[in-house]
């Protein structure tokens, strides 16, 4: 069974798909804005990913969710609420880090299903 | 291939089940209790979250724990290891990070083969 | 379907296989070095790893790495790129985090595809 990639590069690539199953992590391309502004580009990008490996937002499986503060932790919340089809939230973990650009805030790694190899 | 659900609310599932794989996070239901009260609430919790994707604690692949003090670490590791059965243990990640909650001693995120499908 | 577990302790299997997705978690064998030669051990020590489950550095799936000071950032990342084939980077999650021995500058948790079932 074969591993597709999309645009690896040669640090990461943006997605992985493996038997059926998506996986992709995504900063804010543009981390300059705050919170509300990161999170909104997160998840459009994400969007874009789900996209990329012939998924959408209603076949999150997984998330793992990287904040820099708790303090931003209730937009973090009502943005993924109102972002996430009606019964179609994944499994989540939701912890403080440190990010590898001080200007991130959040850092959001995805676990999707996939028709890729269909 | 669908995704199975538990519990979906707007935020999170309490787990998913896809192509027999669950995945599921647990904190204790009541964190006003020290790490040993903790970590034993978590992983009766798990135990429950395990039957509900048709798996058990015998059949876990991966765990992430989070922990928010390594003074807590050896009474996470012998409650962790009097829960498991002998040869059973899934590969593992440990490291310290602050949770949601402040009350949070400790979060786990679990991967576990599943007979949902089957 | 079967769980197949490489060395399995009272706390965790060196590394697991379901379905044809291996995971496991690597930290330097010998931390008493620097950076440049514990992520020199993580990478060989996974090398070994992949090995054992029957697949190799050009299929990994996804990884998430914990360091604890991004003063090592450009050294992981020199090893990294260095390690990889080219064209087989997977998904990367990269957060600050400390770690169960102080000693630790970094650990890897690998998913990665595996023949162990064929």
């Amino acid at each position: 069974m074969e591993i597709k990639r999309i645009n690896p590069s040669p640090r990461w690539s943006d997605a992985t798909v493996f038997n059926g199953t998506a996986y992709f992590v995504e900063v804010a391309d543009d981390p300059s804005v705050d919170m509300l502004g990161q999170i909104r580009q997160i998840l459009t990008q994400a969007e874009d990913s789900l996209l990329t490996v012939k998924s959408n937002k209603s076949r999150l499986i997984s998330v793992t969710i990287y904040v820099t503060d708790f303090a931003n932790f209730d937009v973090l919340n009502r943005e993924w609420e109102a972002w996430l089809p009606q019964g179609c939230a994944p499994s989540r973990a939701c912890i403080k880090a440190e990010l590898a650009d001080p200007a991130y805030l959040a850092e959001i790694a995805f676990i999707a299903a996939s028709d890729q190899d269909e």
